[in-house]
């Protein structure tokens, strides 16, 4: 199936920019000596704060003013970010089919125990073969990934990247996860200078309870719609019983086709 | 302790026009042959659809920018609609605070078992007597409310309004609740022609669940903010597992502050 190219409007482009990683920090060849990325943390939900109608179930939320605004969003990072979860659950491209897009981002998946079960006929990989996106590097905890898995990664462009618990400077690991500070540091080492980190649920509201202040951008759409309970819902666990989790500064609202993209920065 | 007035200006007023009641529809005494008043559902969430941070914690979560706007939709309807919960949890004054209010609207309180124990010092009492505001009308299935709580109510200008399963076209009651079709058929036929129901959360969530063709408009005010688990929220029962619970159609979205209003219609 042909998928049509993607428009994004020159004027809604001149409204994110000041919520986009600077263009200098998203060129891999420039000297940074910032040991950790530029991170955009974005997704879409619901008016009742839900990604879909249930865990494994793809439901379309934004409309494609909005659509095209995530795939320009992905021409303007280095990486693009999911959890393990919606890489089984979606087989997601996370590529950019913007008009004319001269730059991919590099996916990368966040998978400690090698649960994703990919294949050469993964979406991800087919469209790296096809040379319109980069093969995925894949976080994980397993010293020794499987030989045939490392093979079909290494022939479509990805790796396997293991993190150790002395990997990052303020590492922390439990053995079935680890910390975003580790994490976006050996993202860093890559070359890679901006990130963006577009879900799922878990890995959402664990970076929104746990390291709100590694996310330097938040870029969330909204679609008039309430999907009801039952739904996987971004709303991250409350580390004081009577405190907010996250309020956002310097917002900007932008309605968007049907929905409202809301940018802004995390208030520390 | 001063209450200020609020300000709401004429630009956004004149963007809401298209969501409020028509004033021929506000007045009262305007003949109409609609058994049913103009519904109109608002409140105010946090990005994760939560009203406040716990049951019965008063939660700052809008700016005066949308609170003035509130004050305004109160000003424009005949009637007010809160849950006894909301009652209880916050006193509620249920007046306008508008700037110059010519118009103020009838308090309902829906209290199937009279668990709101108010006395002459509520809020809402105190502001009726002042000329501020309107003293409640209190919805009931109690068909003998105490007397001392009936002269506290009709000195200030309020009643009772017992319900009984017979009472509207479509009625239905299981003892604890009744049907929205009743309550809003009994507003109607106390001569209020519009109705403005903001919370809290159990009677958002029925009224979305079971009813939402009776509302007419949606006015939704989104805070950039994160409440986090154990908030109270706007998140509908589901009906069929797979199917969202309402879709809104003709939307508005309205950068107002540092919020966001949403106006629209349900999705027949």
């Amino acid at each position: 199936m042909a998928e049509t190219p993607l428009y994004f409007p020159s004027a809604e482009r001149e409204r994110l920019e000041l919520h986009l990683p600077t263009r200098k920090d998203a060129d891999p060849s420039s000297p940074s000596c910032a040991t950790l990325p530029f991170v955009t943390l974005t997704f879409a939900t619901s008016l009742d704060s839900a990604l879909s109608l249930g865990p494994g179930i793809r439901t379309a939320l934004s409309g494609p003013e909005s659509k095209a605004m995530t795939h320009y969003l992905r021409t303007r990072h280095d990486a693009i970010c999911v959890g393990v979860g919606t890489a089984i659950a979606d087989d997601p491209g996370l590529n950019s089919r913007l008009n004319a897009a001269t730059h991919q981002p590099r996916p990368i998946i966040i998978d400690p125990r090698l649960r994703w079960d990919f294949t050469a006929q993964s979406k991800v990989m087919r469209l790296a073969r096809e040379g319109r996106g980069l093969a995925p590097y894949i976080v994980t905890l397993e010293e020794e990934p499987p030989p045939h898995k490392k093979k079909i990664l290494e022939d479509a462009g990805g790796k396997f990247i293991t993190l150790t618990a002395g990997h990052g400077d303020e590492g922390r690991t439990d053995g079935t996860r680890f910390g975003w500070r580790v994490i976006l540091s050996a993202v860093r080492q890559e070359g890679l200078h901006s990130i963006m980190i577009e879900g799922g649920g878990e890995v959402i509201n664990s970076l929104l309870c746990e390291d709100a202040d590694l996310v330097d951008s938040v870029i969330v759409t909204i679609a008039p719609i309430w999907l009801g309970q039952g739904g996987v819902t971004v709303s991250p666990p409350r580390a004081n019983i009577d405190r907010p989790v996250a309020r956002l500064s310097d917002t900007m609202w932008m309605p968007l086709g049907a929905d409202v993209v809301l940018c802004g920065k995390v208030a520390r």
